[in-house]
């Protein structure tokens, strides 16, 4: 546990955050700007700044959560296809410095073209969705 | 095993491709219109149109894999970071229906924008990076 990063918080529920999933190496919850609604996050209990410094062996057990909830978020909020992405150093993209995969509901009416704009969510349409994905999950 | 799959023939030698690394479930090759030098698909040998249709725990192995690879391409691609990309159905802008995961180097110079244009790699370009990411796995 890192005591300052926002991840390690939510991991250890000092934090609030959507969960829609848990398991004894991973937590997944919604990011609160999504690329569209249902946008998740999965990441590994332990921290780590990034994939580099994880053990593969510990990146693996992060995918199999991965892969549980990708079916989820497809179903719950209805998407044509989903978009796995991880960013790994400032170079790509990375924001949050605690491992993390986000999984992302696409559309075919957003074709062609790249990823949509971040939205800011209500804690309402948070909780909606999330209801949904983690009964998805669930069944 | 599917007939037309260009991924299946990879995986089976029928087709070429610079190959960087191979373990019992899982290939990785050049991705031959790499985004920047070094990019590299990860793959798993069994053919699965996407993520959707794999079990799990397969999911988890190839991404082993992704681990041990993504940290070869950084070394020998020199590069700031790395991006991680795996993309489900048409409206995720799949193209190869066989599931694959991009390992992709990124630079602090490219920052801020998105992903760099494909370039077409000669294969003298390819064999040579290469042979510095198969060198930089096994190290």
């Amino acid at each position: 546990m890192n005591e300052d990063c926002i991840f390690c918080k939510i991991v250890s529920k000092k934090a609030g955050a959507v969960i829609v999933f848990e398991d004894e190496h991973s937590i997944a919850f919604l990011d609160i700007h999504p690329l569209n609604p249902g946008h998740t996050l999965v990441v590994p209990k332990n921290h780590y700044p990034s994939m580099v410094e994880m053990p593969p062996d510990e990146v693996g057990r992060v995918f199999v959560s991965v892969a549980k909830v990708m079916r989820g978020v497809m179903k719950a909020s209805k998407a044509d296809g989903i978009n796995i992405g991880q960013s790994n150093g400032r170079a790509a993209s990375q924001e949050v410095f605690h491992m993390h995969v986000h999984v992302i509901p696409r559309y075919i009416h957003e074709l062609p073209g790249g990823f949509p704009e971040r939205k800011t969510a209500s804690d309402a349409d948070l909780e909606q969705i999330g209801r949904k994905i983690k009964a998805a999950i669930g069944a």
